[in-house]
């Protein structure tokens, strides 16, 4: 088994990128690989702004992985900038091999790198397994978190 | 009763906004008014980014409340753009007036205008009236939500 490499995404690998949204219980619902073009406008968007990190996860040249690291300043905490992880998605394949584990831990430490005193993010409460995941990598489920679809 | 008015923060609404972000039981523990140096720094790094939006509530010349919106491009819900509430505070003798749901309702109708497909924020599970808040104005307790101090 080759070496995991965590580098920033490209257009080329979007097709791998969707596949994993779509292969999921929730996000069979929303998303469609039969055109991508939304999908390249939106990763044109968030390589041109610094405070995003959208990230896959490579070995032996196979997109195994991904997540979107957001960059947050803010006032509140003394002015304390914050990380937000959303769209963590790993192959089916290679569920359960630790990926999952390096993938989060790699968002950790590019936050604390870049000066984050907090990393935050949302589950849905029907992903039970996750949860137990982000407690065992020492995340608190100390928030409600709200969505409000328009 | 003057007019409300909705607009960014500048650095002279800094001691105001400060002042609220402490009056608070969980903020009184993680906000100081001694020195307002790193709420200062961290709004010039706000209003340079043209995905954040600090605002006051302002009514007769007097800062009553605040929040930050963040614009969040993702690839995630094909290609969708999110909005994040944080750091939503209204002045105690404000409290009840109606002034939490104007602030809310402006950073759902700026998402939608600047092109959102939802709004997220998390609460602290013991802010349980917030909860109530957000329930009435559409907002679904969807997820939990996780926090990890650096």
């Amino acid at each position: 088994m080759g070496d995991l490499e965590i580098r920033a995404a490209t257009a080329e690998d979007l097709p791998a990128i969707v596949a994993m949204l779509a292969d999921d219980p929730l996000g069979a619902q929303r998303e469609s690989l039969d055109d991508l073009t939304p999908y390249e406008t939106a990763l044109e968007r968030l390589a041109a702004d610094p405070n995003q990190h959208v990230v896959v996860a490579v070995r032996d040249g196979r997109v195994i992985g991904t997540l979107q690291l957001t960059i947050i300043p803010g006032l509140s905490h003394k002015g304390a900038t914050r990380a937000l992880i959303e769209a963590v998605r790993i192959h089916t394949d290679e569920r359960g091999s630790g990926l999952g584990s390096r993938l989060i831990e790699w968002a950790i430490d590019t936050a604390r790198r870049l000066g984050c005193r907090m990393v935050q993010l949302t589950s849905d409460k029907t992903r039970t397994d996750a949860h137990r995941f982000y407690a065992r990598l020492g995340f608190t489920a100390s928030h409600e978190g709200f969505k409000l679809s328009l």
